[in-house]
């Protein structure tokens, strides 16, 4: 169980020498699958899915069995914490995640707790059980998290936002309400995050999808500072192996080195990131992760392998890059680009390490 | 008639000393007054309101007759140039704007002309003539145009968009189309503004709403590039006087050196941009222009004025900033907040440059 027959992924994120440059999609089981969405259909619903070991296991090795890809990585909810915090998490028919009971009242903040992850989580700790047991030690499994930030737009407003106005206002009238909040948040990921990993979780990712939402101060207020306080609590290390951490704040690319600073192992990339810049600026502190626009998959797959190319001649030959997504992948995607960009990568990394690749195009 | 009264806005725009910060405020004539919405009720429509020059001059003086504002800014939409080449520009009730002809066959690309602002846009020019005769000198008034990308966003996607993927798929596939799309835009939006300081406008801005939205390669190549060939073909100076030029591009933190060289004389800046650290690395090749996030303004008295002050303390005293939000205002804004801000930025602004203000907080 403990053997993994390619650990590419993994060696990546801690800036080992790989034979070529292993990727992920974010998002990879979701909606542009056709079975992913007949398994949906049959569970009933997005929550359901979430909610049934066996179903997320299903749809979590679906582009697996369709694609050679590095890792896998656990189907769920980035919002199951604050759902298991008692705010009540539905989905109105086509449209995004709402809460029941969104966080308005000081009492109801500070009424909150940090939720028990094998209570009150137990269907996602079965979950990362069963989908490790049903990879049989091909590719590595990533556990996930949303930010504490990102959980606390969720919990403030009550649902997605394009301005992020009642978290705001907290921010600039109440911080101190907004740091309870993210205090309770900072302990419930952390926990959530280390029971994923003793239950078979190998790397683990905090999707910080709101932080560049934030001004420049309060990006480092309220969501750097608690995503290192995250990181500082993760386990390091589970059943003799390392466990690497990726951190990725959508709209970040401002504050990488800072981000790189925090000691997780590997910084996500959007894709308006140029990554030799990247480079230059984290040194090698850290590996990075991305950061194809996913737009691209929509184009032709002449395109897509073009722009595949781009990005692995930006980032260049040197280890510490898995290559993914900028953002998750869209549902509009055919999937048969999917198996391009898969293919372009793999082959074209390899031949960059063998030096046969083309020239960088220049910046 | 060319006598400013308060030219406290053009000096810092061109970073020669002032008295105080100068601001004005993104969408300041907006749906936060209450006397706008009434105009516009009166009006019958927005669209109503952007084709006549009386109603535009009306609510354009609203905010300055409330607040001691440094500029005015022409009322109109940003796609008055794309509904001239004839793309049938509309308001669906509740939703942003739509064409009814979007842009997606190659023969409607290839028929696409640059408008005579004269003949095709002649109402904006009429209004930009009696708002400044109105203005009776007080403060100047900025003209203003949507970039040749941002432009190019609304004219093939048909509306607002979350992903952009038409354009994106247009790029990828055939950039060859995107970029003469970008090339009519270029020279109409140059045309247009130009059309604009013939009429009257002491400087003009250019909103690069959706450039941020571009992977980093694709932003100059797309959106960059064709900023360039717009400022360079501006009049540089009408009337004996010298007719500035802002750039802003939302989400170009990442890209303000580049900006900063096109050859305009400001940038604009989004809230997540450091101001010191955007200082540093533009040098004093331009002025600054931002960057209150506007969410501020729904906050408390108290919180607005403090986040005011740290806008104008990372800025520092010296020549060459412009205050202004990230950001338009948000139509939720309470009108007397802005009262508070406008004061705190004359009043914390002027003594900074006396040298009483409090020591930065640090970054």
């Amino acid at each position: 169980m403990n053997r993994l027959h390619n650990d590419t992924f993994l060696r990546a994120l801690l800036r080992q020498p790989t034979d070529y440059t292993p990727l992920w999609l974010m998002r990879q089981a979701g909606r542009y699958l056709p079975e992913y969405n007949e398994t949906r259909a049959r569970a009933g619903s997005f929550l359901k899915l979430c909610h049934s070991p066996s179903l997320a296991t299903e749809v979590t090795l679906q582009p697996l069995a369709r694609y050679d890809l590095d890792a896998a990585i656990l189907f769920s909810d980035i919002l199951t914490v604050p759902d298991a915090m008692g705010l009540g998490l539905y989905f109105a028919d086509g449209e995004g995640p709402r809460f029941e009971r969104p966080l308005r009242e000081e009492w109801e903040i500070r009424a909150l707790e940090v939720p028990d992850p094998y209570v009150h989580l137990g269907y996602v700790m079965d979950a990362v059980a069963e989908i490790r047991r049903a990879l049989a030690g091909s590719v590595p499994l990533i556990g996930f998290s949303g930010s504490p930030f990102t959980l606390a737009c969720y919990m403030v407003e009550g649902s997605g936002s394009d301005d992020f106005r009642h978290v705001k206002t907290m921010l600039y009238d109440r911080p101190d309400l907004l740091h309870h909040i993210l205090e309770v948040n900072a302990r419930a990921v952390t926990d959530y995050l280390n029971a994923q990993i003793e239950s078979g979780a190998q790397a683990v990712m905090i999707f910080d999808t709101w932080g560049g939402a934030l001004a420049h101060r309060a990006y480092r207020e309220f969501s750097l500072r608690y995503l290192e306080q995250v990181v500082s609590g993760l386990k390091r290390e589970h059943d003799g192996h390392r466990v690497p951490s990726v951190v990725f704040t959508k709209g970040g690319g401002q504050w990488l080195e800072s981000i790189a600073a925090i000691g997780c192992d590997a910084v996500g990339l959007d894709w308006t990131v140029d990554p030799a810049q990247a480079r230059a600026r984290v040194g090698d502190r850290v590996a990075l992760q991305g950061n194809l626009d996913p737009m691209v998959l929509l184009a032709s797959p002449a395109a897509v392998a073009a722009q595949a190319r781009e990005v692995l001649d930006a980032f260049g030959p040197a280890p510490g890059h898995v290559f993914n997504l900028g953002h998750g992948i869209s549902q509009r995607t055919p999937p048969e680009n999917v198996a391009v960009l898969v293919d372009t990568v793999h082959a074209y990394s390899r031949k960059q390490r063998s030096g046969n690749a083309e020239q960088p195009a220049g910046a």
